[in-house]
């Protein structure tokens, strides 16, 4: 815990500075209607048809689903899309046989990953350093130094109670980044992260012609058994994909008013 | 628990059994190309350009977040868009002062509650019941008994031990749901459904011809007091907004190899 407290405030300047880059990306002209007629139209679909979704479809689907932010860059996230039929009848079980399991054409497990941000951190490294990536110093240096830090919670997250208290301490007189600290955190931290990508994956399928649903009430112990995952490696939700049948979405859209959750202060 | 108990098997046929709906809602064509163009052109933007946001795009994007899917429609999430000169100062000082926050043009403060979904079930109920929803019976059912047992975790959270330890051993015998249980579940609970929001707002953004950067690393205890918010109102992320500035994308995309993250089971 002692670097992390040298991080404050002479660190913080890593994050304060904006880099001297040479990467220029203008944006894109985009379709704002297009886009909401995708936002608007995707439903939790209860009931899918026997149309199926193409491979294609699926791996474009999958792979816009990895293009949602996240992390740090960490990319804690997984996706398993269970092919196998007898593997598809254990997991539709094990998604206590709901019809949005039950009749979808294709089944991903998403799953968060609290195990995989050092690996990933140090190949995002060796993509950093060697190709020439026009990556500020700054960005280098977050991960070789920060990333250690701010997401190392020691052996069986010992480290985490130490963390939050010294974040406590030092936030008593300063601003201070309160975590991740211990395994609840990175528990959220992970999960967060691999929602931002599941959101993508429906949408896309949506915008693809096919709908889904995602799924959290199941048998997550059983599921890991049955992908061979281990602990550290949680399902985040499955999510389902198809066509939606004639009545495979129960009700209209039901929203609270927006009062109760969206502020202007 | 014991009620907990007696969910299985018999209310399972709840969740396992297809119910007899009247709502037919076809799927809208979609433009696959478009939402792609989102997709790709979504960037986590360091450095704004003083383009303001209109309002209306603003309030758009908001409504368009809301609009994810959530766990069991219980809307945990709330979305504070900083307006106030002198709160936002005091909100980019409490994101560490980094440029993806203190060149924005606005700030969203995403938040996950894990105290409304009583309130939100409650008047989700009334909803339901009062206008002729069409909803079916287990959909009533499913809030009116299922939701206060699968989510309530007793005074202090002091029931997550218990339940955790019943669904464990029910679990040996049959398919289990195993969540959530205990309040680091709910965190994951409630951050996940306000993480599927926020790619939504990130995503509208983007569709509207804006850019945006998720914030993680923030003061969340100063944040929390300067919106006047309980310790149960978790800030999921700060979303910042506005134009992206030439050099405001510091790199290309770097993904690692989608064969780290995406299998074929």
């Amino acid at each position: 815990m002692v670097p992390m407290s040298k991080l404050n405030p002479s660190e913080l300047g890593v994050f304060q500075s904006i880099p001297a880059t040479k990467h220029v990306e203008p944006a894109i002209a985009t379709d704002p209607a297009a886009f909401e007629a995708v936002v608007r139209s995707r439903r939790s679909t209860r009931v899918f048809d026997d149309t199926p979704v193409p491979e294609l479809v699926m791996r474009q689907c999958l792979e816009l689903a990895t293009l949602a932010p996240n992390s740090s860059n960490l990319q804690c996230w997984e996706f398993y899309w269970v092919r196998d039929e007898s593997k598809k009848k254990e997991l539709v079980k094990y998604c206590l046989g709901q019809p949005a399991a039950a009749t979808a054409q294709e089944l991903i497990v998403c799953v968060a990953r609290l195990d995989t941000w050092r690996r990933n951190s140090r190949l995002l490294l060796e993509q950093l350093e060697s190709q020439q990536s026009g990556a500020p110093a700054s960005m280098l240096h977050y991960h070789r130094k920060i990333v250690p830090l701010a997401y190392g919670q020691g052996p069986f997250n010992l480290l985490g109670p130490l963390k939050k208290l010294a974040m406590a301490i030092l936030g008593l007189t300063r601003v201070t980044p309160r975590g991740p600290a211990g395994k609840s955190d990175m528990r959220v931290w992970a999960h967060k992260t691999t929602a931002l990508a599941c959101e993508n994956l429906m949408l896309s399928l949506r915008a693809f012609g096919f709908d889904s649903c995602p799924m959290e009430g199941m048998d997550e112990r059983r599921i890991q058994k049955l992908l061979g995952l281990p602990r550290t490696a949680e399902v985040c939700m499955v999510v389902s994909a198809g066509k939606r049948a004639t009545h495979g979405i129960y009700t209209k859209q039901f929203r609270l008013d927006k009062s109760l959750f969206v502020f202007e202060v």
